[in-house]
């Protein structure tokens, strides 16, 4: 009896985009031993042509190889065309797409999801250990591949169905594009008065860091949730920008909603 | 000629409320080899009483000593009365509110403002360190003696005028109370698909940490910065809840704005 150990053995991938996403897997997979990266693709190959000298590279749907896995890490509109161009048939592939359900790929190669949770800059390195995946396959034979492939990388895993991943995607733009637009709005209120808004940053990442043991719930403090009339009152007062008013008042409102005060 | 260096002197403080800052700042100060806490003052002598053997504690304001600070940690509405009431004159006297002028406190005292711009919880330990303090005083000469004080316990200080402090403790609204709100909302959306809320946790450390070298401006990604009107409109749709969509509705609205694209 032969067991076969993913563990022990090394996973071949072919990435096709040339994105951030695509860009940063690329090269966590580079450094990890058990994973070679076989070949990538990208419709513009300009944009990778810098890693040439790393790993073969090609624009040409004709000439893709064998691999494990096809890591589709292309933007949610391309995902369904460059799934249907694909030549090879009857394999592994998974989208990146935190929004796209996998039926959004061709039918004609096993499908999956290997989304990472995670903002990507452009320029700034990402330690993968910071990186939880949500992991979703049509067969569930290919869930071990998903798993080997986090694992070769350091990064954590989770099995998220279709609409759990939706809801993940959409609170990602809570937690991450709104809360940046609050920081901006800080900002904005900072500069008005000239003053650091460096000051801020510490209160910024305590702000992150305490709902690490404490749900945001119960991490809930300040004028608002104390229902204090009189500081709100000064705060609409002191806001200039229409826009920061309005924020303002809705997040007041909720956050007294929430903590079960009436208006 | 004798030089007075305050840095090797002892500063002796005394200490008013009960409070979660009060509470931090005795034990900061305490742990200082720079600092005596030379008495704890609270008109609720019972909410101090656990600390007795470590300082003396009093409820009574004709008790008061001598000391180099007075350190009225008070909540808002009572910064005015408890520094009225105070028996000592011509000493130096700060209060710790972001919200409030130096005006706020009776005139008989020279006056200050030592603001900590953070988040304090009750039964977690903070490093001061991370604390950056807002300093303000009447006197110039009483700058050194906070000065001293930020240095004896680790943390940066900054001169602030009471506009600026007015504007920097509104814009922390935004970044912590309001922020925080937006992760109970991820929370709320999360849950709605009993999907694990431990999932977006490293993304909103991320985000937190991406503007320590990034503005905000530049940090910002996303559907409504890039104008998705596909996936704006697939969010919108998912939510259920008339706040959520409230809070999407206007926050995509300003990012919109704030870069530059038309509705």
């Amino acid at each position: 009896m032969v067991i076969v150990n993913y563990f022990s053995i090394m996973i071949s991938v072919i990435i096709l985009g040339s994105g951030n996403v695509a860009t940063h897997l690329f090269k966590a997979f580079n450094k990890a031993d058990k994973i070679t990266v076989k070949q990538w693709f990208s419709r513009t190959q300009h944009s990778i042509e810098q890693f040439k000298d790393k790993v073969e590279i090609t624009n040409n749907y004709d000439d893709l190889k064998e691999a494990d896995v096809y890591i589709l890490a292309v933007s949610d509109d391309a995902i369904h065309e460059v799934s249907a161009k694909l030549t090879v048939t009857n394999k592994f592939i998974v989208h990146t797409s935190g929004a796209m359900t996998l039926h959004e790929m061709d039918k004609k190669n096993d499908r999956g999801v290997f989304y990472p949770l995670q903002t990507f800059s452009k320029d700034v390195e990402m330690d993968f250990a910071n990186v939880p995946f949500c992991l979703e396959v049509e067969n569930k034979s290919n869930m071990q591949i998903l798993n080997s492939l986090c694992e070769a990388i350091g990064s954590k895993y989770y099995r998220v169905n279709s609409e759990q991943r939706s809801s993940l995607h959409l609170a990602a733009v809570f937690v991450n594009n709104f809360v940046n637009q609050l920081y901006r709005t800080a900002h904005e209120i900072t500069e008005s008065t000239s003053v650091d808004f460096n000051i801020l940053k510490p209160l910024i990442i305590e702000t992150a860091k305490k709902i690490e043991n404490l749900s945001p719930y119960r991490a809930q403090t300040g004028p608002a949730k104390r229902h204090d009339k009189k500081t709100i009152k000064k705060h609409m007062k002191l806001l200039q920008n229409d826009q920061h008013k309005e924020i303002y008042d809705l997040l007041t409102k909720v956050i007294q909603r929430t903590h079960g005060k009436k208006l």
